[in-house]
Formats: structure tokens, C-alpha cells, sequence
């Protein structure tokens, strides 16, 4: 890439040499630079350059679409499927408008705060599905205010189905989605980007399929950005209609939405809610063989791949959209046939990001909350300002509280049963707990015969890269040094590292061992000592529930843990032990003892209070080898503190 | 070192939990970070704060007095002066107020410009002398107003030597050193650091010994910091001074004034001046030897050495203060002598810092003015922000323009004949400028017998660094790859490398290898071929002096080319290559051709054209090898295209 920089800046300044002094107050205002190395354009681009710049750059990408859940667990299953789903890489994914389920309220099933989620707490790119009919435009606006507010930038502007048999067009009302699309624009100039629906086969109330067009064109000459069509089930329906666009003078891109079928009766409901006629052939196929899902899903997705291959080979479509249906199996399927999906997703920085625009420069964060991404992001979803380039001095951080554990995208995936028989329907002593923590660490199954996959500070199985450390970890766990966070050092490894990577290609990414754990004030005591013979290779922050707090960070300086050197750009690195956040960490994983845990036991019983005892007595350690390029010393240091014990 | 966090925080939000949602905007307030990773504290201190805490720690400091020179050619060597004696490692210097010698003037041998220098383009700690008799209220304050606007934070407060025989005391007015104290304390309440005299032997024109003493406390009391001593000649007259100072409750430091005998006429001059007494046996022994100034100097040195033994033996010193009468081998040779003089340099960034109050959290700097960091505070003096963590993206830095090559603080320390010694007194071709570039960077003398010691871009000679390189350099040079900076990939060396460390040891140094030089525009367009096979690994930018650019750089993004990462701290990234700045680089580098080599020539000359032919039709060419772990490619770059072009 050959870039010719415009020569103002210095040509003018040239031009200037026979005059007097610079001009001072003008160059300080020039002079307040952003400082955000692009690490990935995705960041800082709307949907609508993204789309653009991939499509220039001949790449093919894929959207997904999800409706709203029924129940609050469904929800935390759905906001799994968004994690597992957005790994695959789709450009966006879409949110359907469920009218009857209070979409724009606050309740954990609602369109907004699904759609809410997905952007802020899965990283996700989102669009919100939008109906106007039978609304008021106050209502209206205060649904894109919230939208807007809790970092949503992108709207599909639907009429949505009328309620009631006779329903009639209000004057001055929302009587289409065209109105809708106007109402954005006017009140939110382009603030969203806008999306609608297109109809291959014309929109069933239409009066024509040529009127249905006109009225397509309408609405993007209202301001639509991009248009996503209704499914269809030939190829040449999608091509056809497209031309036809294309003829009336639509320029913008339009997106085949594309549905595998997945099982009889979601095809037969599919078919009439949407109004369309399933083909012959298609009927052929599927009526012998409806009892047998499996069966019907394999046809299902044999029929997707070849339909996108035919589309994607025409050259004229260069993303395609999926109607999931909420379900993984077949689309991804389809996603995998057709080499869409990602297989070695690149991760932009080392903790999964979110997708609210407030975000976009926010490039570190505290390790401590490394396991547990999305309550960081709630603590600090109030911020106005989000931490880049660097840290910063420790002048107290403003975390919220969590003081809901129960929030839904927070919540456990695994019922109280399931932890039950992994952490122990009855601990006995201190070491009951030692042996939670060392089966978690090794996947081997408890006494019980149960393997413990998650731990209140962390929802999910090891880390792969934690897995480099699991020898040593087990051994400390065993005694009652009880690890919830660790790394390994690192001394540049290219950043295509499939364990360790992240960042663009071609640059080398670093790390200073770490290693996070609770243990008891023993322990700590020896710690302390040994210690000493580590001054400043090792640093170290020791707090207990009340907020006693040693520690040797030089003036309560934040340390760099992980960064990137990148060609051709400034250094990343994106995180730090901060010494004054640990104490707002401290607060959540003390708590975590008490709300995961203590409350799975009743009140007064043996189990609980050893589980309350661990929390009212141990301290919460970390500690960080700095001198990275060495063999990492904390197992010494362990080793050394559990000698001086002996 | 062990700190107790205050808890404050922390408890202050566990005391919330049962109250609402966090609160937004206080959080958001709070989340306004100063990203300053304190690498050095002294940058951050105040000369008071200094002087506690090196008293506190055990330390021993000394400070150095300069008076303002009479000439444009003194003030030169001065300012070179203040750039050798700062690398011993002074606490302060100050620069004494020259009443005849328009001392608040703009002038180059003011006062108050020639400490103007020594804060901002040598980097030192000042204190500016001044004295108040026979002046106004308005022109005192008009030149404290200009000391702080150019970032002096320090001012010995004085009364002078009233002018005219017949001077009475004015109501009102300034009599005495008190009333400039009060009136700074008054006009600019604690922005200054104020410094007062103390006479250990008693004001010549005080009453009585005691009488002075009162004077000297009204003076603390008024609102001085700390005091510094007329120069005396035995130990015992300044710890019997601080001793009476002590019992009459002066409790701030006493810094005692070191005066090294250096001549016979110099110590005839002050004695006059300051109406002390020389003490018989000092008298003895330089009457017989008093024109032997070598004689007179050793004693000199001797006597001090031992007197300042004495004194800091006597537990109650920590500082010294020397008058050095603008000269550098007496005070040098004592403090060298005392182990006071700092042999190993520790450099707190690569480049040279300013003191400027301003430039206080500056960490990082283009490479490009590497070898010219006054030129580089000269044009970003207007500049309220500095950056700090990153240099950020390229939103046109508004660099002031470098209009006056002849600054006193920038200008060569070589004079005309000199330098055509050095760079020919005529030339003949463009290889008789390849020849001059060669001779600097090997160290051999030119074809008429001189060293090469400078060149327009480089006044002094070649860095220990670019040594490294140094059998590269002569090969390139030789054939037209004209270079003016670069510095060799390094990978992780301990921060107290002698040559390339920097920053607080125990910590680890990076550079990717730079490389800067003039080229023709055949080699030039050969360079671009080979770089195509360098790509991603290798980031160019290209330009003529018209403004024509070729770049690679991603977006136009900087480069970060020198970082360290240290125990405890997040990382520091000095120096980046911006593509922006290169801009405003490149206007300085080419005008240097004119301004300092062609124009030492007759016009119409030859030698001027060929100079002017260089300047109008060569390239300036910078190169980055991304790939600091592995071997410099950046020579192979240079070899591939010499073959090209053969």
C-alpha cells in the first residue's frame, strides 16, 4: 500500500517562513492528538463501511439472526450461543422486534436488552429489528433513544404485522416501514445506520411485485442503507429480484437472507407466517422424510450450501444472512461447508472486546477480571472515558458495584444441582475446598465421580493457555494455594500464536508471569518473607476481605502484564496489575466465595461456614515475575514458602 | 518498600450496596487518568520536595553557580557548559541576575534567557537570581510573570548592590531581600521555590552577626524554602553559622557556598566584592605561587576537597554549592574527588528531557530530531500538551518553524572556517559530499587532513550507539546513501546497558533498527523495487523537498521504533517514527543543506551549486525493519538495491 500524504500542513507552513513567530495557540489545539493505534479497523468502522471495505476487498462475510427468548434461562443459553456464534466471525447479527414481548422494555427477554447484550457484553456488531405500526412516534423515539443510549448504531426499520383484523392506516401515522426509515433520519440524522426488508418474491400484501419494488426503492431513498431480503428457496428468485433492483436504480447492497431448513414444522410455520410456497421439489424431498429430523436437517443443509455456492458464484452477492432460528447446528454447518466460518479466529487484543461505539479506543484493562469479561464490563459501563494507550496513575478507578450476581448474562450456565456435585454436596474441612480447585485444574473427576468444569471465578473450562502451567498449578492448589488466574511469561512469540497470539500479523506479542490465588494468612506470613529475597523481580498486592492491603508497586503504579510490538504501529498493551482496581476486584472475588458459593449450603451449615471461613480469613494474593525473559521464579517463590513453612 | 493503601474507596462502595444503581457521572469523573508511569521522580517534583527527600534518603547532592556571559560566542560555550557539568548529575544550577546587564531582557546573554536555556533545552533544574533594590513593584513582577511563563519554578531572592553612592531605603519599596520574598509569596503564592542568602560570617552592612541572623529568619519567615551561603573559608564559620541558625529556629535546609580557589586575581576580585576576609595561611601559601595559576588551581581544588569533607563528615551537610565562576575543571576535579560527580550516567528516556513544568509528562518524541532535541523543543515550545504514552495518531502536530538556524542555543559550536576545513572549501562534485559524510562517520581525516567532528545535522560527533553500525555506515556513505540517524535493533538488553540502557534499572530495553539518509532519485527508485520485497517487514517513507511522499506506514500510523519495560510500570515508548512529523522533519533536514553548508560558499559558486543541486533533487528516506528479533534486514535492503542498480 502506497499512500501520498496531502502536503497542506507543510506547504503552509512554508509559505509562512516570512512572517513572524509560529502561532502558538493554534498548534497546542492541533496538537490534542487521539491516541489510539488502529489494532483493528473493525473498531472504528459503522456496519456500513465495513460492508463497503469488504466488499472492495472482494471478501465474503455472513450475518446472523436470532429472535428474542421466551425465559430467563434461555436467555443465558441464547448469550452462549452469541459467544460460540460470534467465535465463527459474522459481520453482524440481527435481533427480531417481538411486539407482544415488551421489546424495548428493560426485562431480560426483550428485543433491546438481548440486542443490549450482544453488542456490550459479546462484542457482537448488532442491528435491533424495529416495528412502527400501531405506535406512536414518542414511543418510537424512546425506543431508539434507548437503543442509541445503550450503544446500538444500527436499526432494521420493519412495518411489523398490525395487530387486530382491522387494522387501517393512520394519517400522519407509521403506515409503513418507509415512515419509519424518515422518522430515523429526521430525528437521528445518521446517527444509525438503517437497514430493511426486501421481498425476492414481493411482499404479500402488495399490490405487484413491480409496486413492491417501487416501494423498496422508497425506502432507501428515505435513507436505508442496505437491504436484506426475505428467505427464498431458488437461487434465480434472489438474482432475479436483484436485477430488477438494480434496474430501478437501487444501488446498495442487498443481502440474500437464506434459511436451511431445519426440521418440518419450523419450515411449515416458516411458510406461513411469511406467506410464501415451498417448491415442489423441496416438498418431494421433505414429505417422506418429516419424522426423521436428522434427515430433514442434513437436506436442509445440503440445500443452503448449494443455494449460497450458486450465489456467491454469480459474483453479484458478497455476504449472505441466516435465519438460525436461535439453533447452532445447522447453520454453522453450512457456514463450515462453505469455508465462511473462522476457524482460527484472530483475536484483536486479549480480552474479548465490546462492541459499544464508548468502546472503541479502550485498549486496557486489569487482569483480574481476565475469567470474567463480561461483569468488567458491567462495572464499568458508566464510564464516560475508557482507559487507551495506557492505565493511567491509580487515582481511584470508579467501578460500580456488582451486587447482582444474577444478572443473566452473568449467570452461571450450570444449575445449582450441577455445581453441587462438582464443589461438593458437603465440605468437611479447608481441604475439601483445596480439592474443588485441584480437580478443576486437572479435569479429573472429584471424589464423587463428577468432573469440575467451573469455578465461581470462572465459567468455563481452562484456558488453553493456562493449560501450559497446569502441572505447577495442581501442585500448589493441592496445598492451599488456591490459584483463580494465572499466565505464563512470554518473550515474544509471533502474534499468530494460536495460544497466545492476538493482534495483526506479523508482530510479536510478550508477557510477564502471573499467578492470582487466595490462601490462608499462614501462608501469607511465609510469603512475605520469602518475598524479600525478590524485591523488585516480583511484585506483589496481598489483600484480605477487609481491605488490609501489602503491597511493594512502586507509588501504586499500574504494571504492564501483556503487550504487542506490531509493525508499523506504537505498542499495545492491553493489561496491567493496577494496585487501586485490585481492590475493587478484591471486593467481587471475596463476594463470589459468598454469593457461588456459601449460598449453595443452608444457613448455619458446616459446609457453608467453611466456605464463610475461607472468606472472612484468607487473603487474595497476586504476584508478577518482571523479568520476563527469565524462567519464571513464582513456582520458586511458592516452593520457597511452603519450605519455610516445613 | 511496603504501602498500606488507604481503603477509603473500596469501603466507601461496599457501604453503597444497599443504595441504587452505581453513580454515573461521578464515576466517569473519576476516570480521568493522568497515563504518566512515573519513571523518574525528579521530573515530578519541586526543587524543595527534591532537596527533603535526598536529604532523606542519605544522599549526597551538589548544585552549581553560573553568571551570565558578556557575549553571543560566551553565551554558546556556556550553554555547552551547562550541557557537559548537568551529565555529573547537579541537583540545580542557577544563573546569577546581572543588573548592568539587561538582565530580564530577550537578550542572549540576559539572565534571564540564559536560564531560560538551561531549563528548557538542557534539561536542569534552575534557580534565576534576582534583586530588588532600585527597581519597581511592576518591573519586579513583570519579570517573575516571564520566569514562570518560560518555566523557571525557582528564584534566589536578593536584594543587590544598590547603584549610586547615595541610596536610601524607600517606604514602600524594595530595601531589603524580605520584601522580594513577600511580594513573591504575595503576587504568586507557592508557584515558586524560593531561595535566600544566608552570610555565615554576617552581612558586611549588617549591624551585628545577630542582627544578620534576625534578618535571615524574617527572610525564612516571610516564605523562603532554603538558603544558600556566601562562599567562607574554613568549615568551622559555616557549622558554627547553621548551628546559630538552628538555635534561633531557622530550620529549613542550609546549603554552604563552595568557592574553589582558582586564581590569584579571580579570589582578589570576589574578596573585594563580597568585603571578606582571606585567612593568613590561605594567604601564606598563595602569595609565593601567585603566578602559577596550575599551582594556585591544585591548591584550590585540595583546599576545597578537604573543606568539603570536613563539612559533610560533619553529618549536618548534604548539599554543596559550588561557585564556579563559569568555569568547569576546578569544581569538576573536587566534586569528582568527593565521589559526588556522577560517573555512570543513568539516562531516564533515550533523549534529553526538558525541565520545562510543561514538558513534565512528556515520554515520547519523533526519532527524527534525535540528533537535534534543541531544535525539537524549539518548535514545540508553543505546544500546551505534550504526548505522553503515545504519540498518537497523526492529526497534523503543528511543528513552529525553525526559522533561525542561528539561535544561540542551536548553533554550531564550530565557526565558519572550521567547518569549511571540515567540509572542503570547495567541492567538486557530488561525491565530494559522499567523502565529507564518510570522514564523519569513520573518524579518518578528509583529503586535507581534517576530522570531520560535526555536520549540519549532527554537532557533535558520532553517538557510542551509532558506533555499532559504524563499518556499515562507511559502505553506504561511500556510494550515496547520505545518513544522518540510525540505531540498530536491539532485543531486550537490561536497561543499565552502558550504551543503549535507559530508565530505572532492572528493566528491559527494545529498538528496531532505523535508518535515515539523502539519497539520488535513481537510487531512490531502485530502493522501491527492493522494498516490494520487504513488505509489512520493512515501513518506508520517502520524500523530496518539494513534498512528494511514499509510504507504507499503515494509515498513516506511528511507529513505535525504542520502548522499555520495567519493573512495576507500564511501558514506555520514547521515540516512534510519526509519518506526519517526518513532514516538518524534512523542512528542517533539507533547509540544513542550505542554511549551514551551502551558504558558506560564494553564491553562484560551484560549491554552493552543488549543495543546492543535493537540496533541490535528493530524497530523504527513512526505513524501520519491523522485525527487531531477528538480524537488521535494513543493510540487506541497501546491498539489494546497489546490485539492482548495477
Amino acid at each position: 500500500m502506497v499512500n501520498e500524504i496531502q502536503q497542506t500542513s507543510s506547504a503552509s507552513s512554508s509559505s509562512r517562513s516570512d512572517g513572524g513567530s509560529s502561532s502558538g495557540s493554534e498548534s497546542s489545539k492541533d496538537n490534542s492528538r487521539c491516541s489510539t493505534p488502529v489494532l483493528d479497523a473493525d473498531r472504528h468502522e459503522r456496519l456500513r463501511e465495513k460492508m463497503r471495505r469488504r466488499q472492495e476487498a472482494g471478501d465474503r462475510w455472513f450475518s446472523l439472526e436470532f429472535f428474542p427468548p421466551r425465559t430467563a434461562n434461555a436467555a443465558v443459553n441464547l448469550i452462549s450461543r452469541f459467544d460460540r456464534m460470534g467465535a465463527g466471525g459474522p459481520l453482524f447479527i440481527d435481533v427480531t422486534w417481538h411486539p407482544a414481548g415488551d421489546p424495548g422494555s428493560d426485562k431480560e427477554t426483550s428485543s433491546m436488552i438481548i440486542a443490549n447484550t450482544a453488542v456490550n457484553y459479546c462484542g457482537l456488531e448488532t442491528i435491533l429489528h424495529m416495528t412502527c405500526c400501531n405506535q406512536t412516534k414518542d414511543d418510537i423515539t424512546g425506543h431508539l433513544q434507548k437503543a442509541k443510549r445503550l450503544g446500538l448504531k444500527n436499526i432494521m426499520a420493519l412495518r411489523g404485522d398490525p395487530s387486530g383484523e382491522e387494522w387501517e392506516e393512520e394519517v400522519d401515522g407509521f403506515n409503513h416501514a418507509v415512515d419509519l426509515v424518515k422518522h430515523i433520519r429526521n430525528e437521528f440524522d445518521d446517527y444509525f445506520d438503517i437497514c430493511v426488508a426486501g421481498y425476492p418474491k414481493g411482499h404479500p400484501e402488495a399490490e405487484s411485485y413491480e409496486a413492491d419494488l417501487r416501494h423498496l426503492k422508497e425506502k432507501v431513498f428515505a435513507g436505508a442503507d442496505f437491504i436484506i431480503t426475505q428467505l427464498f428457496f431458488r437461487p434465480e428468485t434472489f438474482l432475479k429480484f436483484m436485477k430488477d433492483c438494480q434496474a430501478i436504480g437501487i444501488t446498495c447492497p442487498i443481502i440474500p437472507g437464506i434459511f436451511p431448513i431445519q426440521g418440518y414444522h419450523s419450515l411449515r410455520q416458516l411458510v406461513k407466517l411469511s406467506k410464501l410456497e415451498v417448491p415442489q421439489e423441496i416438498k418431494d424431498v421433505i414429505e417422506p422424510i418429516k419424522d426423521n429430523d436428522a434427515a430433514i436437517r442434513n437436506y436442509g443443509v445440503e440445500l443452503a450450501v448449494s443455494m449460497c455456492r450458486e450465489l456467491l458464484d454469480s459474483g453479484m452477492v458478497h455476504g449472505l444472512h441466516f435465519y438460525t432460528l436461535n439453533r447452532e447446528v445447522a447453520t454453522t454447518e453450512v457456514l463450515k461447508r462453505l469455508g465462511l466460518w473462522r476457524e482460527d479466529p484472530r483475536r484483536p487484543l486479549p480480552w474479548a472486546v465490546s462492541a459499544h461505539p464508548k468502546r472503541r479506543v479502550e485498549d486496557v484493562r486489569p487482569i483480574f477480571w481476565a475469567s470474567r469479561p463480561k461483569s468488567y464490563i458491567y462495572r464499568t459501563q458508566e464510564w464516560d472515558d475508557f482507559p487507551n494507550g495506557r492505565w493511567g496513575n491509580s487515582s481511584s478507578p470508579a467501578f460500580g458495584e456488582l451486587k447482582d450476581y444474577y444478572l443473566f448474562y452473568l449467570k452461571s450456565k450450570s444449575p445449582r444441582e450441577e455445581l453441587l456435585k462438582m464443589w461438593g454436596e458437603e465440605l468437611t474441612s479447608e481441604e475439601s475446598v483445596f480439592e474443588v480447585f485441584t480437580c478443576y485444574i486437572t479435569g479429573e473427576p472429584n471424589r464423587n465421580g463428577y468432573k469440575v468444569t467451573c469455578m465461581p471465578w470462572n465459567d468455563d473450562p481452562l484456558a488453553t493457555e493456562t493449560n501450559l502451567l497446569k502441572d505447577e498449578l495442581e501442585r500448589v492448589n493441592r496445598r492451599g494455594i488456591l490459584t483463580i488466574n494465572s499466565q505464563p511469561n512470554i518473550n515474544g512469540k509471533p502474534s499468530t500464536d494460536p495460544i497466545v497470539g492476538w493482534g495483526p500479523s506479523g508482530g510479536y506479542v510478550f508477557q510477564k508471569a502471573y499467578l492470582e490465588f487466595f490462601t490462608s494468612s499462614e501462608i501469607v506470613t511465609a510469603l512475605l518473607k520469602v518475598l524479600k529475597k525478590y524485591e523488585q523481580r516480583v511484585n506483589y498486592h496481598i489483600v484480605n476481605v477487609k481491605g488490609q492491603n501489602i503491597t511493594n508497586a512502586p507509588d501504586l503504579q499500574p504494571n504492564a502484564v501483556t503487550w504487542g510490538i506490531f509493525p508499523g504501529r506504537e505498542i499495545i498493551q492491553p493489561t496491567v496489575v493496577d494496585p487501586v482496581s485490585f481492590l475493587s476486584w478484591k471486593d467481587e472475588a471475596f463476594a463470589l466465595w459468598i454469593e457461588q458459593w456459601a449460598k449453595l449450603y443452608e444457613e448455619e451449615s458446616p459446609s457453608r461456614m467453611i466456605i464463610q471461613y475461607i472468606h472472612d480469613n484468607y487473603y487474595l494474593v497476586n504476584l508478577v515475575d518482571n523479568d520476563f525473559p527469565l524462567e519464571n521464579c513464582l513456582w520458586q517463590v511458592v516452593e520457597d514458602t511452603f519450605e519455610l513453612l516445613n
